[in-house]
């Protein structure tokens, strides 16, 4: 069995640094969006979130990278940021064009489901500073060496939002890796982020070439077939008696594929509630 | 003296149409964008407001031209449209790519300015729907010919938008003329939206073009300078001691290169409040 | 069989034209009517509200028809039914006196229930404009034979508004009838609006006027019986044992008094879900 | 000089008893009426505002008699005077017919003025349960002789209400001047009260019957001329001219007229804040 | 069987004086307390809570004994009241500090739980006015004896506030007594308020001192073994089987200990709502 | 003329490190405090609010040092200072006693004033933990020698809140010389603060014990004259005619009592907005 080795805190100024996306998200409260007059603000990110969670739930110390453009909408995502207590620090601040061609922030409209009435979201995210991050803005030795991590995170979501991040990530875990960070990756797919830039094949592309340099890969049963290409047999349609000799076989396949990766985590579709699970045993 | 004939009400279904974007406003209120947790809603767009105002003050029968983007945020602005009465029939509704990469509805975030704060914009309006709205997209013979319209107004905000912009205002202008609609253009020169496609040589390139195409000309004063390339003698840095000869005397240029329009109407910059001056006794 | 002839969508300016009143709603949200300090408004009305959902659901074209005092609280329903988006051009506008003696709008004061507390309603709607509606007031051969509709709504809310509102009801159906527009009519009993005009007894000699002029009659079983004058044998106290035959010989009955009837709908009073059921084949 | 002389506050539970209506006012706070999606509550009434001032700024006793219809609104308006502080012991409550034909309780829609803008109200309180008070409904002997009160306080709208309420308020001031209390009367014009009653003629019929049995008659210069039927000469159109000695002169008049009128007070209409001046020194 | 003897209402201004704090409760609605940036205000307190809804469901007079600091923040305890319902004549005013040193109002911060989350509570009431109450600040006989009583409630929330309120308390119950006033005390154990002036044996001590006093004894099965250091027999973990005979048994224990109280009532810790049970029959 | 020498930037964590306490700061908006049903929640203090502009206004790295009790109300605080980007690294939490007897969190109840109404404050700061900070208790050599500070900042707020805050003060401004931190101090004289602890002449006595302490002296007329006990000659009942002057002699007072001090500004009570005025060139 494979045991994760984390690098000592006192060593290290963070306990998490993640990379992603951090979109202002508005909600019309108990209205529905197409109707609505009210909005309220908050700031999201699938990456971001675990930082912000292990923030404030844990207060652990934490950082976001990632890229905004400098405008007051950008400015409001900062002031959620720091109430959200996530260092900035890292954060790559792009000029603005005053009117949102060249360079914008990611928008998220979201809305609560009633009833029968589903949530509903609306993103609203082309174009964003963070979708144009290159390799190279960020000053990962800075990071991972000298000031010192303890775990990384980013994932799938980041790496959907153009060409160039997927290299931005490479380039992060292979700094990561050469500190002895802890390197997870959350496969997250989103086929609406996927489709004009190759699909379904081109998610397989990106995830299979960055499997190899995580640590830890974290996905639900649709993540690991449609975005890493794995299968999962005897399934019935509505995935509900994918039973767990199953999904052992599956994540051993992934675990004969990438041995680097010491833990695989599926979180179950038809759980009430999302048990992370630890492979690693399987190793 | 020129006289504007204006077709009878009788036989237009519209008092007024309007060719232009309309943005999704959001308002802090009392609060700053970069603060705030809360925004209030509206709609908004330099020709768009013509129609509303003219609809719920004066109860005429206006309606609007414009594109939008079919998602809930597209249907907000179509809700809040509704509120403002005016009539939606000839909206050009495109399809949401689920991102916002290739199409998008335009943002407005505005701040109320206090005491010495000054009011404060950031508007988020690239690759908008409006914005690819292309020549042969809108029946414009039904709208001026077969449903009957009394004037049409469209401007300098709607024709910066992107290359396609300018000619579809082109091509409703003489839609319009053909049906003896009257043909209004508020110049409304914004600096940040020509920018990337050719700055103030492509502003005056483009609002000369259609100059001649219209009935009335609006604008202030540096949007007569600065955006159709006329100059104002004898002027102080502030603008504040433009007299009216200087201005007389530059109305009299506009109107011998474009002996088509009979009205000429520039606010000034230094009043209060707007007054509309008819300058059509020069002609 | 017989089957409803609805008229082509081509020859007609409206889906549907409904005749009723339209109030104000004020409701305090999450608090109580009697402690609140602050009331959202919405707009409402048994007739108005089938407008109102074919359009904003369907997209379809709709109009109100009905009346209202021209002061503010007029124009804020109107502001209202705008965003609503059903047509008001057939809205009768009547001079305010100042005060609410001769002439008011309605208001409907609604609170929702919660666990063991019921929903409350208090309405206000004594003395409206739309009350005082009379024969010769709407123009309905200019809404039937020259716009053209394809259905026709009203109901007896309507109608038990005051003297005269079932005569413009009668009108209305007639101008319907005469230009092959289908005719519905929802009985909605309210026992406190009849109470003061004849009660129960000139419920039912109202609605058993009106019922040969309807092509489909809706109603839940109260309805048929209290305000229609039928009855349902075999009923427990409850009314859940209700059953299908016990119905199905009413509704045999109603078809037997009213042959003119294709579709009689109702909708059971123990249904979780309102089901609208069509009798048609009894016929 | 005549000198008031108010009876011992050892000898009185109340203060103050004031006659006269309570409505519940809605208000948009900075939106308009005719647009908003919101309404503060609050209470208010020309008579019942002075009871609430002198208890909430001077905590004095004081108590309101009206009549309420007793429905949720009824109660809210309840509610609000409880916080108001005015006891309620003796509110007629009346029941409700659950419509508003017979019995309503009066509403008062308020829209502040932004600079060029002016305030807007819209009263709504036709078929009141105060407008159909009549003599005998209230125990007075109980108030004035009993229960004890320093100062009885009603006015020209409560009397414009209906045809009793100037029976009631004569019922009232009769059995306060036989206990001692001292009575004082607001001449309050508002033409669009009595408009459908009688106007003017019968406003001043009203008012000059009741002055008789005042001690303190309160008013402004129009309350004056057109409520009372005095004239106050050399008035120029805007009124900005009326000199003391006018009014003075007017005064004397009224004091001639109504030798029980120990004090008689005019605010000024071109006054910033309203002064109330003490004309006792001219008896 | 004894039966509680009530005054007549004729005798008495008050069907019930309570005598407690009233504290200012501070609710961030469906946020949380550590993140909010909105409070609702209320005012509550056990005792107090007693007397308003007394008054506000069933329309009895009722007064509270409380002590405030003469500051913004008490007079909104005393607006909170008003709304209320319930007389404060008898409330205790004192000067304020300018800082909270010396004298303070109570507060009362408080939170919702929704689904696994608990509702939270945060109070911070300490060095109040009402916990330095001390016998000789309130004339009882006044409220007993001159104004007259019905029933006067306090219990061990007040008792827990200082070491003079339990005094006060004694006072008050004794007069109550000699005025032939109904006594209730609820026990209300709150080991947080006690811990610091001598914990549960100290609450044993006042609580079984003044029990001598009541007519009525209020609590949960908790407060008589807790607070006032009775035991119930076959007692499993959870207190989910606690059957009636044990609780008449310890019943019967208090009774023989207490001979002066007709009335017991214990609210069963397992019960969704709370019956209170006359357990008089027993005495 | 002495320079103030500042440590570079590079050497230093912090540009500035304030003492001082942090409350809630709970504000009713358009409402009053004694009439409101709602706050919104704020942070804030004299010390702190210098530590916050500095870091939202100007992007500098600046820490709180401060205490706080354990509870939602602190953790609020946390969450607003969060919002303000100060570094809460260097907070001394202390453990809440559930009630607020022996430790609590300071509030700021605040109201604006309106025209003639004036602004008005309750602050409710007795008992909280910033004023039971001890020496020891913070590890300023931590901060100044290890961490490294440009600027200490702290004032007349903090030391009036307890015996022995105005130790820790003395304790934190020798730790900052001995790291060669510059040391500003704010007089800020609040009588309600000191009345309760030795008044006038206690103030004075801290003051002038810390004053040898600081580089940089701040305060307003009053503070120099009655915090320090200096006199300003020549000065008229409402200080408007205070001349440069005076104030130059004063301060040539203060310079040659406390010779350390090479800045003492000075901000002038008539003037519309708060200039500092660097009197360095007068030593």
């Amino acid at each position: 069995m494979t045991v994760l080795k984390i690098r000592n805190k006192q060593q290290c100024r963070w306990d998490l640094v993640s990379l992603g996306e951090v979109m202002l998200r508005l909600d019309p409260g108990d209205s529905r969006i197409a109707t609505t007059r009210q909005f309220r603000a908050w700031e999201g990110g699938g990456e971001y979130n675990v930082a912000r969670g292990l923030k404030r739930c844990f207060r652990m110390d934490t950082a976001i990278v990632t890229a905004l453009a400098d405008n007051p909408v950008g400015r409001l995502i900062e002031d959620l940021m720091l109430q959200g207590g996530v260092d900035q620090s890292h954060v790559h601040w792009v000029d603005f064009d005053g009117v949102g061609r060249t360079v914008r922030n990611g928008l998220n409209f979201t809305e609560h489901g009633f009833g029968v009435r589903a949530a509903l979201g609306c993103s609203d995210r082309g174009h964003t500073a963070v979708s144009q991050l290159q390799p190279g803005d960020i000053d990962w030795e800075n990071i991972f060496a000298k000031e010192g991590a303890r775990w990384f995170h980013t994932g799938g979501i980041f790496c959907a939002l153009s060409e160039s991040t997927p290299l931005v990530a490479r380039e992060a875990m292979e700094a990561a890796k050469r500190s002895g960070t802890i390197v997870s990756y959350d496969l997250n797919y989103r086929p609406s982020l996927w489709k004009s830039i190759g699909g379904k094949a081109k998610a397989q592309e990106v995830n299979r070439t960055l499997a190899p340099l995580a640590d830890v890969m974290l996905g639900n049963e649709e993540d690991f077939t449609a975005a890493l290409g794995f299968e999962v047999g005897e399934l019935d349609e509505n995935h509900s008696q994918l039973n767990a000799a199953s999904f052992r076989k599956m994540v051993g396949k992934v675990v004969q594929k990438f041995p680097n990766l010491p833990v695989v985590a599926i979180t179950l579709p038809n759980a009430k509630t999302a048990p992370v699970n630890d492979w690693g045993a399987l190793c």
